[in-house]
C-alpha cells in the first residue's frame, strides 16, 4: 500500500510516519519509483505497535527504538527482550534520596524470601526502592511492612497470568510482541483498576450506605 | 524555623521552595519580620508529600494543587478525596480512538460483573477503556478475555490490604494523606513489582536452566 493508505488505515498522519522511519522506529519503505514506496501489514501492525507504546505505555522515542531493536534480534532470549521492555517503562531517577541506601536492603530482602530469579539492580528493582524511600520520607515507612507482600503476591498472580498468555503465542515474533505489549499495556490496564477498586473500596468503607453508582 | 533550615533539611533548594508557595501548593510562612518567615513541621511534612507526587508519582503541579486542596477540605468525605487523586494520576487522552466506544462497553460490564461501586464514566474507567482498545489495535484484544478478571482480582486485593492500612491512621487529616500516598506511592511500588515479578516468571519460563542471579 501507498504511505497515504497506511495513514489512513492507522489514524497516524503522513508527516509522522515519515519520522518515525527517520527515527529508526519503523521499516523504510519498499522502493517501488524514485519517490514512491511500498508498505505492508508489517508496517501497519509495526506502527500500531509504536503509537501503542507510545500513547498509552508512555514510552519515549528512544525507549521504543530500544524494545524495537530487542523484539527484532533474533538472538535475543525472550526473557532479555522482557528485561529490556521492564527497564525502559520504569522512570529514571537521577537524585539520590537520602532513604534509598536503606531500601534497596528491604528490596533485596523481599527478593530474597520471595525467592524471584531477578537482578537486585536492576531498573525496577531500582524504582521499587526509590518508591519505598519516598514512602518513608512523607511518613509511611511501614507501609513496606504491612503491605508489600501481598503487594508482591498480587504481581505474582499478575505476571503468571501474563505469560500464560505470552505462551499462547506461536513464533518468536508474535510471542515478544506480546511479552511487551503485555508489560506497557497491562501496566496502564492494572493501574486503572488498582484506581478503580480503590473507589470501590472506599465507598464501603467512607462512603454513604447506598452509593449512587449502586444497583442497576 | 527559617526557610534555609526547611531546604536543609528536605533537601528542596530554596528557589524551589518560594515556587511552590507561588503555586500555592504550600502555605506560605508565618511572617516574622517585613522580610522573614517562619516555617514548621506541617511545612516540612507538606513539602516532602509534594516532592513524592511530583518525584515518584509524576503528577503535575496542577494536579498536585488539586490532590492538596481535596487533603485542605474538611468538608470533603474521604472517599471523594481519593476519587480526586485516582482521577489526577489517571493520564489524559485527548484523541478519541476508534475502539474505545467498544471497549467502554467491556468496562461497563467489567464493572457490574465485579459489583465495584464505581462511576463506569470516571477518569480510571475511561483510561482502562483507552488501554484496551490499544490492546485490540495492536492485535490484543483477546488480553481482556484471558486476563482482566485475573488482574481485577488482584487490583481487589491490592485495594483491600491499601484500604486496611488506611484505616490504622488517626484523624482526618493523615488518614486522607495515607490514601493519597498510598494511591499514588502504592501505584509505583507495584508498577515496579510486577515488572520483577515478570522477568521471574520469564526467567522461569524461557531462560536458562540456571538463571545467574539464582541462589545467594
Amino acid at each position: 500500500m501507498r504511505i497515504g493508505e497506511l495513514s489512513r488505515r492507522t489514524g497516524v498522519s503522513v508527516p509522522t510516519i515519515k519520522y518515525y522511519v527517520r527515527e529508526g522506529l519503523l521499516p523504510a519503505g519498499r522502493l517501488t519509483s524514485p519517490n514512491q514506496a511500498s508498505y505492508d501489514e508489517g508496517h501497519e501492525r509495526r506502527l500500531r505497535l509504536i503509537r501503542a507504546l507510545l500513547d498509552v505505555g508512555g514510552l519515549s522515542v528512544a525507549g521504543i527504538r530500544e524494545v524495537l531493536a530487542a523484539i527484532d534480534d533474533p538472538e535475543k532470549p525472550v526473557h532479555k527482550v522482557l528485561g529490556t521492555a521492564a527497564d525502559r517503562v520504569v522512570p529514571q531517577h537521577e537524585e539520590e534520596r537520602g532513604e534509598v541506601p536503606a531500601a534497596r536492603e528491604q528490596v533485596s530482602e523481599l527478593i530474597r524470601r520471595r525467592g524471584w530469579r531477578v537482578d537486585d539492580r536492576s531498573p525496577a528493582a531500582e524504582a521499587l526502592a526509590v518508591a519505598l524511600a519516598a514512602l518513608d520520607e512523607v511518613g509511611h515507612a511501614d507501609f513496606a511492612e504491612h503491605q508489600l507482600d501481598a503487594y508482591a503476591q498480587a504481581a505474582e498472580e499478575v505476571a503468571t497470568v501474563d505469560l500464560q498468555y505470552v505462551n499462547l503465542r506461536v513464533g518468536r515474533e508474535r510471542l515478544v510482541e506480546a511479552v511487551v505489549v503485555g508489560t506497557v499495556l497491562g501496566d496502564a490496564v492494572f493501574g486503572a483498576l488498582r484506581r478503580l477498586a480503590h473507589v470501590d473500596a472506599s465507598a464501603r468503607l467512607f462512603g454513604e450506605p447506598s452509593a449512587e453508582s449502586e444497583g442497576e
